[in-house]
């Protein structure tokens, strides 16, 4: 027995890479799988900041009135009034962007924030035009993929790569010469870092970017889920652009806060009404836990201190150690190259000339008990397949070491024998 | 400057009536205004039922590692695997249902289900045929009413109306003789307790509403936000239905934890599965806390105590206090009926031959400083007006008494003076 469903049921009714991603991911965390876990983007465990969290959740607690206010309380479908209020005063002291209210909107998760944003800004018009979001750097993010209603939502470009003297490091460039924005386009979107390669657009690159949106009046989504203020997981420099053709979605979820689901939208009053009014529909208000406990962190800066000093440096290192790992599981008979990494939670490793297509090589890492996230997931918004991505695939390095060790050892192992041919076991 | 929208941006951008709700719910509840709330549908703070939550809490954060583990972890999208065991065990321990864990899913609040499940049964379908999803009894839920993206997704069906003997109250009645489902109609919605007016459909009307529903094989959807098994604030005996062509929605939020964003939805596996794959692209996964917070009053049933001993016996006595006040302050020469009170934080006041429109009784209200909830925004999928709408209004009783008291005496004097034609203040 199956029940019909709409055209919209329909679309959003299939499985997709975020579903798998984030099944695989829910059920390695909750230890329903002996899986090394190099799937999905769970933020790390880290002492210092979970002492951040538990110490705040203690002082709510302790409150009594606080804490039920927290639990008990809707909040507006714009967030919190307070929260909001704190945000404002933390953006324009930290960037001088001389925001008011009437700029910040909360969503359950920024993945919610674009889900809207995404539908929004492409499909048809009421004037019957079609309009499309551009992602001027493939790969993205997979979680976009899926988002859009209209089949024809997404068109994207692909990078330059600069393949780095060292002989197994890379990286992507927007290709700015071929970049036109046609009036087909109605915005343009990066994240910022880029998951999934770690990469971390200039801010000259994403000023010209903002410049190019502005002349045709479309808006530049900047997804920050991984940058600039918080978590500020950005192993380079990198500032938020603002201005009034400029969204930003931030996130609570990368300091180690995704169950509260708190998603931060910063753009123009016109979204930030439009996406109020869509999360009363969609979801009466936002949850309020993770506005709560962050709120004083806003409020003294402190945030900043523990992005700075716990946050930040606790992924450098696991960078660079997960890819002292690779060198060393990888050796020099296997032809890799990783993405140069200046932020976020993962390492891109391009296999050139890997025999199977990296879908495959997922599923037979799976099957050795390694989860990765093949590259093809990455890629949408184009008119050919792009051969390049079934040769990528991204992995974290943000669970327990030995998870990634292990993980690498059994990649690196797999990875030759594909490549002489062995079948999957 | 305003960048053009796509028509679902359009459909969704425009303030709809559970945005303003939810706009003077969320401020009032912060302290942004003095107004008497008897508006939106924050549940009452009991301290009973507070004092399990802070103890809750205070046993995860104890833990460490569980409190560790429900902020920081993201859970699959269909929901947390361990709670999803508990709910399921919980609904065939109570119910005898026989269900498995592929019936059910966690979203982000109860509105969230219900967003994906208008959108699922209405609007155009692949084959290009037209869905609607049918409400069997108006008035209803605000909360629906913005929620489908197709401006003919819904159809619904007046009562019958009974006037009861006691001269001030009365109830509707599903027109059964007048009641065709139609092969435009993809599924049947009901609240159940009815949000606005506190109607409990009897089993035995479920029961009608169900075979009708299997024998067009569409689903009957069921929301439980108020009903049984939790938080059971019914004054009726009430069952929910269940069959392989039921989906039920229940909620935490009315148990006092609405900030935590948690719906459950029980149904179908295609349906699960649809909610599922949505959820992932919609949201990633669900808000952890709420399902923590719950799980061993599930385990050990002793959630059904809290409703029976705590939750149903105080919104019982705080509806017969709010009907003993109206009664009082609007005595014999106000022309009123009380909708019967069955369930729900909810009066629904009937204003025969009211001489303005409840809206603007709504406005006139507001500016003395009562929030009520005007009958028009109940009212929708119908192709003409609805005149006795527009003599009608939601009044909630779950706030302080001092609240509820002041609010109704305000509104008796206002009434009065609308009804002898004396301007607004």
């Amino acid at each position: 027995m199956q029940f019909k469903l709409s055209a919209f049921g329909d679309r959003y009714a299939t499985p997709s890479g975020i579903t798998a991603l984030m099944d695989d991911l829910g059920r390695a965390m909750s230890g329903h799988t002996d899986m090394f876990m190099l799937g999905g983007g769970n933020p790390a465990h880290i002492p210092a900041v979970e002492a951040v969290w538990r110490q705040r959740i203690g002082e709510i607690l302790a409150d009594g009135r606080a804490f039920d206010t927290m639990l008990g309380d809707y909040d507006t479908p714009q967030g919190n009034t307070g929260f909001l209020d704190d945000v404002v005063a933390f953006l324009n002291r930290r960037y001088g962007w001389g925001i008011s209210v009437d700029n910040v909107a909360i969503t359950n998760g920024a993945q919610t924030a674009l889900f809207c944003l995404m539908n929004f800004f492409s499909g048809p018009a009421v004037d019957g035009k079609q309009r499309r979001v551009l992602f001027p750097l493939m790969p993205e993010y997979i979680g976009y993929a899926d988002q859009a209603l209209d089949p024809k939502a997404y068109t994207a470009r692909l990078p330059r790569i600069e393949e780095c003297d060292d002989g197994h490091t890379f990286k992507y460039h927007i290709d700015f010469d071929t970049l036109e924005l046609s009036n087909e386009i109605g915005a343009v979107c990066i994240s910022r870092p880029c998951n999934p390669t770690g990469n971390v657009l200039s801010d000259g690159e994403v000023a010209e970017l903002a410049n190019r949106t502005a002349a045709r009046n479309i808006p530049l989504i900047v997804d920050n889920a991984y940058g600039a203020p918080f978590p500020g997981i950005l192993f380079t420099e990198a500032t938020p652009p603002w201005g009034e053709h400029t969204i930003l979605t931030f996130s609570l979820s990368k300091l180690g806060l995704p169950s509260t689901r708190t998603g931060i939208v910063v753009g123009p009053t016109q979204i930030i009404s439009a996406l109020t009014s869509m999360n009363s529909v969609l979801s009466l208000a936002s949850g309020g836990i993770g506005q709560a406990v962050v709120r004083p962190l806003l409020r003294n800066d402190a945030i900043l201190d523990l992005c700075r000093e716990s946050i930040r440096p606790f992924y450098e290192a696991k960078s660079l150690q997960a890819q002292a790992w690779i060198r060393e599981a990888f050796g020099n008979d296997i032809d890799y190259r990783v993405h140069k990494s200046e932020g976020a939670l993962f390492l891109w490793v391009w296999l050139k000339g890997l025999p199977i297509p990296a879908r495959k090589l997922y599923e037979r890492l799976k099957a050795r008990g390694v989860l990765i996230v093949p590259g093809e997931f990455f890629v949408f918004g184009l008119d050919a397949p792009w051969p390049h991505a079934s040769e990528c695939f991204r992995m974290t390095y943000s669970q327990a070491d030995h998870h990634v060790k292990a993980g690498i050892d059994l990649i690196a192992d797999e990875v030759r024998r594909v490549y002489r041919g062995a079948p999957a076991v």
